[in-house]
């Protein structure tokens, strides 16, 4: 039986226009067969930091080989460059904006290609503005049928990567920020639970901090507090994150991205 | 040809962040060539009075042996059980806080099993805040894959229902409320057309007031009365509905979830 | 191998409720093989025009002899008919109320079939307010299993279409308006950039105008001008649309559809 291929999008396009459409249908024009499934199309729009968040989170689970095609890409029809490359079992089209840069940030893409706009697509069908779905869409069905990424173009030198806000240490705290708010209101920030229990050992009983407020120990799960509570507490992404029990911590915190959190250590006895 | 495997999702994650796409690449890293159908994603957050009667309008409709899998789990990580049944010739795989309330209002579930934390799911694999990812989606794996429901744990003495208001009858008229607005601010009430029929056989002879206004007699259809005008109506699910000609009724009466709704006999001559 | 079937769907539904889920229970009861794909449900409710704009601009991708369906329907269950025809190599199976107008402006629909309700569909299974699921789903289903476009019923004389705005010709300038606005604010125009070329030949030379701000000459893409600055530019469409660069050309021209946009040739030195 012949390989069954998964290809995933990941955009900023939404889904009240023909834009995801489009997409799908050039893609399942080239390969009827193959599964094509949303990673998100409700990103903020040219939001690179969102979208490699996102991407980062959802890309790892999919089965070996699927193909995942990103078009957050503020640059379309500038000459900011295209590229695949790949990380772990899985695939990446993307445009070299930094996008890429949660997937490569414990170690770099292989197997980079830079697209050449060569004859594999004939100019005269590339809009300047719809990328999605004239050059990254065909390059997506063309590589489902088999070109190999090195045939997409040369190997570059490097690759845009973001310049995200990294923790530090501060009077004897750690100090990061949020990066990301979800859809629960919930305050993703940029603090890795492994940092914290390298620092202090046990993460349960480090004290949160922000906006003022003290959040108390890092909790498990949203449940261990009352209802409308804040908390802080170990995210599915291993990040910490400050959260609120069937409330929306962004709103009860009046903060987002760029918020500053504090983590201590267990007092001394 | 092997049997084609079905699975649908029905989440309150929203469609912007990382979470739909982390769960649909477990489910096909299990079983590449499943076909996933999103029910919705956008439930109200934390709404299992929305959610279930989401789950109850969509899922019957599906082929046989189709598994629903529902996360809408405000009690993540918390000591709530994880269900699974058989209703009609449906699967469900379902936390246990009342969401499978309307499709279990009829008679009850079928082959319950509650998930036992053994050897199926490693525990260091599992978060404490999106089991959506790390509990529901490996399980729905393994029963796609032939896992039986029975395997999940021991059956459970009970489970849990939603107190869904139910209709009264005072001075000579049904009452009852509205339980959901759908998307064109349609309101959907507790009241089944077929107990108003039993009540006073001509449903369409009946007369509806709400919010203080006289809705007239029960129509067939949105097209019946002018552009922007309220009537009541029996909807697609059988229940007694406040709607407007191409607006929205929940505007037009400033109603929502739980606003009272009246049902009177046809007057007799 | 048995032949691949896609299917995909247009409508204003939203994604909230059970609608969108219970359409594809439908078909895949009757199919379960096919591959459903999402054109968009997130059509403004009830907007005939946007609707036909998305379906002209997604539709046509897709692989030959697949089915759209497409379910704007404001007049449900009035005696507005449903209507199969082809254009190019796809089906289409739609509303009679326009929304096919922006597809079948080159040429007209060919096999064009009115549904009757015959024996096809049992009458006590149609609902009066939801024919996505009672109508158009099991048709579809139909339609997939075999059955021909010219079995729903008989050809009928004519079909609807919108009165889209045309372009005009005023005091030496082509002038159009605005027919819909997408996720990013842009403003799309009903100004072919072909006509504007056949008018003036060098389109890139061509300067624009709307709510009284000169927009300048017509570029070839948003990074073309700075951040947050406006812009006129031919879109994926074929059609001038003004645009800001990272920014919501809505909000910055407040305007929306309907609002006037000039265009007039080269100075002539």
């Amino acid at each position: 039986m012949a390989k069954h291929q998964i290809v995933t999008l990941l955009t900023d396009f939404g889904t009240e226009g023909p834009y995801v459409g489009a997409m799908k249908g050039v893609i399942l024009a080239a390969c009827p067969r193959a599964t094509i499934v949303d990673l998100s199309h409700d990103v903020p729009a040219h939001d690179l930091l969102a979208a490699s968040l996102v991407l980062w989170q959802a890309a790892t689970h999919f089965p070996p080989e699927t193909l995942h095609v990103v078009v957050v890409d503020p640059g379309v029809g500038t000459d900011r460059r295209i590229l695949a490359g790949e990380f772990g079992p899985h695939r990446y089209l993307f445009p070299d904006n930094g996008v890429i840069t949660f997937v490569a940030r414990r170690a770099p893409l292989r197997g980079l290609a830079s697209f050449r706009k060569t004859d594999l697509l004939p100019r005269r069908n590339v809009s300047a503005t719809f990328h999605g779905r004239d050059v990254f869409a065909p390059l997506a069905g063309m590589i489902l049928n088999g070109l190999k990424l090195s045939q997409l173009g040369p190997t570059p030198d490097s690759y845009s990567l973001l310049d995200v806000p990294e923790p530090a240490e501060r009077e004897g705290a750690m100090v990061g920020q949020v990066i990301y708010v979800d859809r629960f209101g919930n305050l993703v920030t940029n603090l890795p639970a492994a940092a914290i229990g390298q620092r202090w050992q046990d993460v349960s009983r480090c004290v949160v901090y922000s906006g003022g407020r003290d959040l108390g120990a890092v909790r498990a799960t949203y449940g261990h507090v009352g209802a409308g509570e804040l908390l802080a507490l170990v995210n599915s992404m291993g990040l910490l994150e400050i959260a609120a029990n069937q409330a929306r911590a962004c709103d009860l915190l009046n903060a987002g991205v760029g918020a500053e959190v504090r983590v201590v250590g267990p007092a001394v006895v």
